[in-house]
């Protein structure tokens, strides 16, 4: 089974070596943990959001952009093809990993996930675990972290600290922007989980999503999400006739409080995180091939409006 | 001169030594022959599909995917550019070699033909043949050649079997439908070349085709070849004001049959293949940039809506 | 800092070795100067032109090809993504070097400009200069330089003529087209430059403009223009509130003469440059994210009728 660490510490390793072609920085800490900042003290930029997203998807997967038009407006848009849409996306990408370390707070996603098992259900689900003395982490997060935080990563990962990497970016930067809407198939594949369905079945997956613009700390957690919600498209290959029941319930359109920038719904609901129906944070459009029918189904489709209002466009 | 079957061992072997991170297998045969399997008993994917179209090209060309839209449904769309239009299309990725051995049979295309010469009119209007103690074939087929079958390819292009190279998957599957539609700058200087046209006088040649869905083996000729029929754009830049007699025939609106999927043509044919206008397998579009007078000429037109019947979107 | 010399350098040293890869040709001249023909007495093709555009930023962007759209006529688009607009574009890709030796000519641009410093205001406000004992230039022109001009360009930049390198590509071949269109990016970043816009705070650039045809030397400086002006889209990311007093400058549409053919406002002006407004060498379009106020701006759009007309498809 490939290891989504191994693949991963590859990308890593270059950027960590020449983080000046990245407009990063490499940083080793005194416990040997290697940190990448991506975006918190230096500006990044589109190489380091595509090496952002590629060590997050676990090295299997290809991003790259393409100029794309919303209405006519030009704007960059982010493309991720897979052929292991379960382990990249689910066992490596997902942000499932809290980290929380004294005053350290970061969303945690990547393959170091696949090493600790956050969360364990996951893992049970797609049958994958990894086996990989060196763990890679990426953190959305407006600050570095320490020591610390790397020792308590390679405790949950159960490696030597000194064999720990972290790739850091804020959620309010063009590597967060970027690695956000590279997180277009996830959306599919992970919301398909959600529903109980197998994602071990889907074969392959290609998505894209415009790179939202950023728009300030305050802004961006709803920015970045619409970039999918209204204007994500996904289609995925997968051999499992069951699907069509799940089809209706794919797209961000089936959820309640569609329709608007999320921003706003966040704000009727009163800044309440849990008062939102997570089923929002869909895709768009998916359209699936489902090999042993020979069938193609679409659902959803995108709102450019609503897109382009997000992205203070409209 | 390059050989095409130089550059595309140099690909082969990467997916070769690596068959896991492309979903694929590699198998070498007692007599020494290298196999890879890439949709026989494997899901293959977009890596293992770029990878086969690279090496049906001969390395001579660039293969990429982007999200393209139909009729606002976003489809996966391949795209290939090369500036050795003859050699890698005509000397290396036409289906020009039937291979058949004992009960085997595969349609045969990529660089071995270079060596073996299949057709060998083929080899000499387009004044190109290889030189390489290696040879690599892309087989289109159900099934993995044996022993027997590489040796008879070994003998055909007079190397050694054990430096005999083969990449195989079937129509109807993954790998089938990208390498498939990954023939679309071909089939334009194919038709150039059945109208008589001296396709040396190319320069260069861009393309790009939907990737068809996999709906099936009955289906798969037929979804596959409309991708092209249908919805192939291709410019090519030429030096060559001749050209100007060839223009209205090159586009397949201009064959008897047009304006239905192949597959209700085939069907209405009494699935006789010979009864079928063979100038239908051309590209929907062409634009034609003629160098010697500054000149630019399109002809034909996509058909958004044949196509997506024939994938099963309407 | 980066040396854009040194990272073109690497992509220079591909093309010359493996000339044939390019359709293209590598000269060693006597005093050990290294010339690659690119067009001039070679065909080229896309796999040149993206290397001689990449030389040209100094290593410093992404260059790719894409099929897009004018009013549904298939034609490739070139990509440029930079996360150093400034030092690429003005440091190196701008062609501010007229370089006169003898009966030589050409337009010269490239990174060598950051050690002959030409023009040196350039430098002062960008605030770069390159360090490196090796040279790389890139020359618009119908004619390969001697050893003499690569002496001259080795004293400008002080360098051994033996470490100087040219690539080398007229006008009106696929490579002057695929490089002049790959210059979209630059012309926005020239433009704010030329407007008094401090470019240093821009973080980041991609842009696309489509491939013009070749249309003959006398049309090609038009029809190459021509791309940007009136189809060139430009996304920009700059931490610049001072912005908004730019907008409305940025884009060609706000210049005299706007709304025809290039060649055809130069006809009119009498064939004299000097008669033609300045401010039409802009893009077409210009999205900009400017990050401390978290703003987007849209300026100009797309002209696709006047672009097809001067691309002779209208």
């Amino acid at each position: 089974m490939l290891s989504v660490n191994e693949q991963a510490l590859d990308i890593f390793n270059d950027i960590f070596e020449y983080p000046e072609d990245y407009n990063a920085a490499a940083h080793e800490l005194d416990n040997g943990a290697r940190i990448v900042d991506a975006g918190v003290s230096v500006p990044g930029g589109y190489r380091a959001g595509r090496i952002f997203t590629e060590i997050c998807l676990g090295g299997l997967a290809e991003v790259n952009f393409t100029m794309g038009q919303i209405k006519g407006i030009p704007m960059p848009f982010i493309e991720v093809s897979t052929d292991f849409p379960a382990i990249a996306c689910l066992g490596a990408q997902k942000a499932g990993w809290t980290v929380k370390v004294g005053n350290y707070f970061a969303m945690g996603s990547g393959p170091a996930r696949a090493l600790s098992l956050k969360p364990k259900h996951t893992y049970e689900v797609i049958d994958y675990q990894d086996e990989c003395d060196a763990a890679v982490i990426c953190l959305e997060s407006d600050h570095l972290p320490n020591g610390e935080v790397m020792q308590a990563i390679a405790d949950a990962c159960k490696v030597e600290v000194a064999n720990t990497c972290a790739i850091v970016a804020p959620t309010s930067s063009i590597v967060g922007s970027i690695q956000v809407a590279g997180r277009c198939v996830e959306t599919a594949v992970y919301k398909l989980n959600e529903l109980g369905f197998d994602t071990k079945k889907i074969i392959a997956g290609f998505g894209t999503a415009p790179v939202p613009p950023v728009r300030g700390a305050k802004n961006a957690m709803g920015v970045t999400n619409d970039a999918t919600i209204y204007h994500g498209q996904i289609t995925l290959t997968m051999e499992a006739p069951e699907i069509k029941d799940y089809l209706e319930r794919i797209p961000s359109c089936t959820s309640q409080g569609y329709g608007k920038p999320f921003n706003e719904i966040f704000k009727e609901a009163g800044y309440d995180f849990y008062k939102i129906d997570t089923s929002l944070f869909s895709p768009a459009e998916v359209v699936i091939n489902e090999l042993s029918e020979g069938a193609v189904y679409r659902v959803g489709e995108v709102n450019p409006d609503v897109t382009l209002k997000s992205f203070g466009l409209q």
